[in-house]
């Protein structure tokens, strides 16, 4: 049977990995997508490294659009990144009539709908599974496998080197300066970390896995960030003495008047699975009505693992794509439902659970006054610590479900009482268990 | 567009939950497909019962073979369960030319090869997702998600009435037998709950996940099985003291001679994050050689959750069944390697770690002549505890990969040892980081 020709744009860690493993394991990939599958033309700048990380018979090229250009290429592979040359690639190959793959969660999140509004008019397919969660098949499995389900809500420990950097700080006790030093000394860490400590490169990837659980447009631009370079570590201590792991969480949840979609240091309670995934693997846990939570975990990075999902999706495509034209929908596009109105909500409207830890002045009424500011914004404690510090005390709160405007106009007042002492640190709370 | 038909043969808990979500998530569900999906005829013994569940609007029936034989019926839902009735109507609906989904573990486990073989012929799909691991999209990872992957193994817990039983037995320190009875009182266990506990549902399940991953033959004959029931509260508690968990491990394993097929109690490293998978849940652990380790995880049974399964599958065949015939590989049927005649091997061949427990005189030289029995086995020593017992004492010693034969051999060995008192326990142990 005649073999599926795949070009590659962009021979680097996950372009030479997908190389590899295609010719690694052809056989076994042939007999499973019904036909071969093969790399017949790369472009890479530097063409030399290309031809080291593809091997012989492979056309190389320092022009990516000859590969999107050319008759014979089935199957376009993005693997540039960035949202420029990548964009206009992908635009170019859709309206070429050829398929897309790509690793490129940045131009997904950001231009999702204009891409997929091109490839569902051309009736060509672009995948992604490569761009959330590395080798994870989560996208698979929200698309497909929970395809009977109502999705509630998708939460995401989804930036390796955010969550080594947690885990680290927690089994060390130290503090985010020396424990990012030590991530960018292993390579865990960019030089310029921003993109990953800040939420960015979460946020992305969550509002991929938001467009597909909801069937809703992707809105890159409305989801809120917050990093973990904020962190203290003794926070981090306090929530585990409560019974509590950080994470940098990525949470989106279906409400009736909108969808959360959110990145932030989170609390979770240690006896859930995901509060356990440490260093710099991956894990998503979604909540459906008809199936309850499921959790898919793996590596979340890295040139097989990224490979690995690359290929799945060239392998769908290739069955796929043999469908009579008349009666395909191009499955493995976006879906917008009736959702697709729905609001994603500003962080101020979210109702989620809270930790706050205050110092103040150890004065008679201190605790009084701050808990009749939490009542009267609606704000119940589910539990409260508090330490003395020197002529000061630390008080440490878990709050129950709460809005997060009057959380803020809670923090505002207690911060103005006599008895405050700087500012009160806050930080979200999921018991992800509904 | 045309609707597509489903015909579901038993209304019982997983028929009730099918018909109740697809009619809950109707329109979700046919988006996502690109047609609506209805059950419009459905086979019970009880036919009130199955009015009850299914509503109105469907054909009742309390002759299966009249779904199948039935021209307007698409798809065949088999959820009679058993190997006699059920598989009657499922090798006559792919004689009729209709798709097939079953949940039914203990038919393609023991009749898989003669009822994928037909589907291949008549070149229809036979979908088995709600037969593994409930509501987890497990088959779906290791078919598609996965399909860059040289498997190396697949370890699952995966029967939930053993795992509430092990948890439980852990959390309080109680016998098995008090257990069980408390589980039957829940309904987590059957009054007969021999299929669950010693092991036949977890090796079904299994059985189908080595032929999936490993492109083999089922071969259930061939699995072996040890179950719960002879477990001890003394040996959870040693394995906990060693900082292991004991599970009903699912285990198939690619070696070079051949695949290991088993189930038995495995102790598992307490870090492991499967072996925190507690109650009634199920979990699968796949070790692939491009993404490494990814695991899987969820309710294991239930009406709603293996809906979702079966639902799935329904969705899949939606998608796939209008593709062009002469290109079409029935990719939901089994697809035979070159791997096929890799034998499964039998336990005594078996290479992993174990955990032994023997009672001995507390006399001079008692060690000497078990550590010197061990290493004449080429059973090297990783780990050992040693408490006194009144006027004997308690050995555990977990060693490091040895083969099955010669660790059964060193047993026969120290049972005969004048010093040793009664039999010596065997448990396995599974690392699962590689």
């Amino acid at each position: 049977m005649k073999a599926i020709n795949v070009g590659l744009c962009g021979v680097g860690t996950v372009g030479g990995g997908t190389a590899t493993v295609l010719k690694r394991n052809g056989e076994e990939i042939a007999r499973r997508a019904g036909r071969p599958i093969v790399v017949t033309m790369a472009a890479n700048r530097d063409l030399d490294r290309a031809r080291e990380l593809v091997g012989e018979g492979v056309a190389l090229t320092d022009n990516a659009m000859d590969v999107v250009n050319n008759p014979d290429i089935d199957i376009v592979v993005e693997l540039i990144g960035g949202t420029t040359i990548a964009k206009d690639l992908v635009l170019a190959a859709i309206e070429n009539g050829k398929h897309v793959v790509t690793a490129n969660k940045k131009l997904i999140a950001e231009y999702g709908n204009e891409i997929f509004a091109k490839a569902q008019e051309k009736g060509v397919i672009v995948a992604f599974e490569a761009a959330v969660a590395g080798g994870i098949p989560v996208i698979k499995a929200l698309r497909e496998g929970l395809t009977a389900n109502k999705i509630e809500w998708v939460a995401g420990i989804i930036n390796g080197t955010s969550n080594f950097i947690l885990t680290e700080m927690r089994d060390k006790g130290s503090a985010f300066a020396d424990v990012l030093a030590e991530a960018q000394h292993l390579g865990y860490a960019e030089a310029d970390p921003t993109f990953d400590i800040e939420g960015h490169d979460a946020a992305h990837k969550l509002t991929i896995m938001s467009a597909i659980a909801f069937g809703i447009p992707v809105q890159f631009d409305k989801a809120y960030l917050e990093g973990i370079s904020k962190l203290e570590a003794a926070d981090i201590k306090y929530a585990a003495e409560l019974g509590y792991r950080i994470k940098l969480l990525g949470m989106t949840r279906r409400r009736p008047n909108g969808i959360e979609l959110r990145v932030s240091p989170t609390l979770i309670p240690a006896s859930r699975l995901i509060a356990n995934v440490d260093g710099v693997m991956n894990s998503v846990l979604v909540k459906g009505d008809a199936v309850g939570a499921t959790m898919y975990y793996g590596p979340g990075a890295g040139a097989e693992p990224t490979a690995s999902s690359v290929i799945a999706d060239l392998v769908d495509i290739t069955r796929l794509h043999t469908a009579d034209p008349e009666h395909r929908v191009p499955h493995l596009a976006f879906q917008p439902t009736a959702m697709a109105n729905l609001p994603i909500l500003p962080i101020t409207e979210v109702e989620t659970c809270y930790y706050l830890r205050l110092t103040v002045k150890d004065l008679p009424g201190v605790l009084a006054d701050v808990t009749t500011i939490l009542a009267e914004g609606q704000i119940s404690v589910d539990a409260m610590l508090q330490k003395p510090a020197g002529d000061s005390a630390e008080i440490v709160i878990v709050t129950h479900t709460a809005v997060e405007k009057n959380v803020n106009a809670a923090i505002a007042k207690i911060e103005l009482l006599q008895s405050t002492i700087g500012k009160v640190v806050k930080l979200r709370l999921e018991h992800l268990n509904g």
